[in-house]
């Protein structure tokens, strides 16, 4: 590693992986990106604050990731709150706009003091989508040839514009005139010039965050750094809790009491035995959990 | 209803059921209650808020129920945030603490200041549960007979004697001595005395709390507290926005990836057109959601 | 009234001067507002939630006045929680950016679903202020004549030019090409375009609000929003509150031990009597209070 | 330090006398501590976020000391929220309800799975205040000789008698009847029975915490932790911050507009030049943001 962060001793617990992460900018987007710059925390805190909880009844839950997948499993997510991260991030104002929804911690970038960069996003080709025709909220195909080409050049020549009009509103360089206040001029960008911000977050509005944001209904681009977050930060540092969060959150199912009924009345077609919940990587405690939400599941499983 | 409370005129939304339990305790308990003491907003007053957000895109979902439906079971619970109730509750201390633990806003008696009554909460004889020796977290059976008998004697004689001791610390009728200060004296009574709060809290908060307090989990007295709010505030209140909370939080079931695909195998052993959904009150936009998380589903299914 | 809200009976308590100003929208800026549109609670929900907290130790303080400018002035602000509005804002993006980092409840009209209208802000020529060259944080003197002149072509020219490229990245009305999905057209639009949301807070969110967004320190669009809250809106509302706002928040001073110490010897140079603590409004606790803070500024009051 | 917590290497902010305060109790009370157990940043990590919010506004404030003072004094406190700390408590239940108004994040043991600890506070002889006759909030002065000892022996005898109900109750060793839950058999306790959380806070609320309990008017049990905290951890982790929360908060005087207005007509009576502001530590900024809420006062300082 080649940045100049001096390595220090600490008594805390030291995530090797997070470590290895910490200031390394992961690039997201044409000029973003995301980068840790100080944590708190690793998997094992999470159980330990349970344990705090839960008291001497937890000393059956002998095994760290089981308690852990057992708390996400079952919503107890305050001990998430005991781990912390800190990040900076660079990223296109409309994509600020809806990261700043999570009512998380923030210190932007204020366009009232600082000139801000000449960086605006714009869409790689192949995230041109168009508008559906019918329905409001996703992407179509993807534009192509004369009409992407179109696209591209509008927006480019349009950020080129705003710029202009901004640095000419401003006249920072002009001896001769006055410039308009920055807090006045800033307004005439679009929201895809780049802002950045520090973000201080608990595991547990960071899995929140993720959930929401790495989701296939979300926008392209607030997904593209969901998704870096979780390959590139969260699991390396947390590999126990990132698991649990897939199985549990980001490709659970919740089924509305009705659509429970439906899927549990499947139960009564299926033969004696005909299914291995081996099969399924199910056993223990959230293979009982099953058999209690599907009366008369149990006949159906083998061995 | 012969309260004092004026009846006033307004141009806010009115729910004619809410203003009917309006002040209004509901019994809880021994000596316990719940009262709705304000309220902002109707059931309609959520679909609103979201059309704020979702514009002109909500005009197709014209029917106020169906959007409110699909908000609360796809987590748009931002709109929930609309809505506000303020209640009074008079409960024990241990369950006061179960209750804060929700961050929400509270403003308690405070024994620093004032000398608490004499009302302890004593479990009625069929909530007598003996500890479970298998399982730490739920009650066994009640308690019976003579071991029920000698519980009870006990805790009220337990109670008797604390109030005793703290009148005695205070002293407050005794012209010839000093009693020690209340912030201290109150610190030798049970934590079944009672207590009360105002508590401020939005729509969205509150259906937490009760989706947490209602459920079979929660310790059975502060489920007392949830199920008197739900059935005798909140559902007359709330009506459309209590049946989505029935069927979308606390009868919904959640899956965890491994248990999903157990569940969705069973699909394969189900004859073609099998199931009919309309017997499980199944069609639409939430009988499309179901076909989407269960590959397969749709040939099983009749019509 | 000539709107169409119904109005109704309640027994929750109830403000005629938040009646009056129900639905009615307060212009701001160019072409914003701000409307209450719901509210719970008056001035007397604030000290009769405090007597709740302070039970019987309450009574000496009989007045609701007193006890109110009492919380505020000692900063115990829990009580204000239980007080709560509902505002429908319209108003620039730039503007909604700053007031969003209250973390209170938004809902906020999306442009991934809607189409933006043509409503951007211009300032107004007395609001062009300069950049200061020695002040990064504050307006200079107001741009004039020619140069005020450019600005505003200039700004008018790129919301003119903007709007235009948005409509044909949308081609919402061309039958022979597909347009660029919403979520990204949109991003080529000024910050000085209109945005629009519900608010929901509580009277003490409301106060911090109102302390930071109404002083000479706030830009003066978000201030623009504040002032016309304060005085068309939470002043009839809550009058009693917002008199001790004025008193012991907006225009109270803050000194550090070293500025307290400084001012607190200029008493030592003031001859015994010679100030009137009546010709400063003060009396009763409020003067105990500063009697207090400053030693030895007994003897030089009169009386 | 004889514990067994192994050093590790890390690149985060590293504090040398957080590192020797990690994981060492610091005792409070009778049977009670605190203890730091994990901490994220240093005082250096405000200041480095506050110039992210601020840009390359900040660079003439070059001095981390200074600006760090500047954020706190104008109450710009969201840079605090950057710096995280964990905390393990033991204390009084009593204690834990008037901390735990604070909404943080806090894991607690709960005694409906654990068995409590017999460890009750009994006071000091020093701490056994009288209740003021005049003033409900106060204590008054301390019970001495035959009324202090009284006292003493009523509490330990609650103690040991409750003690003895709770384990009556519980019945965990006696094989031939069963005992009552244990989520019930602990409402017996007093709320001096020493219950343990753990507490996970940022600096911004930290230091709200200190400010509010280390203050003369919070009771004094609580003030012991708040005080331990000051002096064993906050300050030697965060010197200069402490520095600033002393000056600026803990030891801060807020005057209402009526008493600034007193306080500003001591001035006239002052003779030119008679103060200099060097006595009190003044300089630079803060000096002129004294003199800009005092009109005049320039005319009274010495050179």
């Amino acid at each position: 590693m080649n940045d100049t962060h001096p390595t220090g001793r600490t008594r805390r617990p030291v995530s090797e992986a997070a470590e290895a992460v910490l200031y390394r900018p992961v690039e997201v987007l044409d000029h973003g990106s995301v980068t840790l710059i100080d944590y708190m925390g690793d998997d094992e805190s999470i159980p330990n604050a349970a344990r705090m909880s839960y008291g001497r009844g937890t000393r059956s839950v002998s095994d760290n990731e089981a308690l852990l997948r057992y708390l996400i499993r079952n919503k107890h997510e305050t001990p998430l709150e005991m781990v912390q991260a800190k990040f900076h991030v660079k990223l296109p104002i409309f994509v600020a706009r809806q990261w700043m929804r999570h009512r998380n911690s923030y210190n932007e970038l204020s366009a009232r003091y600082s000139v801000l960069d000449r960086e605006f996003y714009i869409p790689a080709p192949e995230h041109l989508a168009a508008q559906s025709r019918t329905n409001r909220q996703g992407r179509a195909e993807v534009l192509e040839g004369e009409e992407a080409a179109r696209v591209l050049d509008l927006l480019k020549a349009e950020s080129a514009r705003q710029y202009a009009s901004y640095t000419d509103l401003l006249a920072e360089e002009d001896e001769d005139r006055d410039g308009l206040t920055r807090e006045l001029a800033r307004m005439c960008l679009g929201t895809n010039i780049y802002t950045q911000f520090v973000w201080s977050v608990s595991a547990r509005a960071l899995l929140n965050f993720l959930h929401l944001r790495a989701d296939a209904h979300a926008q392209y681009e607030i997904r593209a750094y969901a998704t870096a977050i979780i390959d590139e930060i969260a699991t390396p540092w947390l590999p126990i809790t990132m698991r649990a969060f897939a199985d549990y959150l980001r490709d659970a199912v919740s089924l509305s009491r009705q659509q429970a009924d439906l899927m549990r009345a499947l139960a009564a077609h299926v033969p004696d035995g005909a299914i291995d919940p081996a099969d399924f990587g199910l056993k223990g405690r959230e293979l009982r959990e099953l058999m209690d939400k599907v009366p008369g599941l149990e006949a159906k499983l083998k061995g």
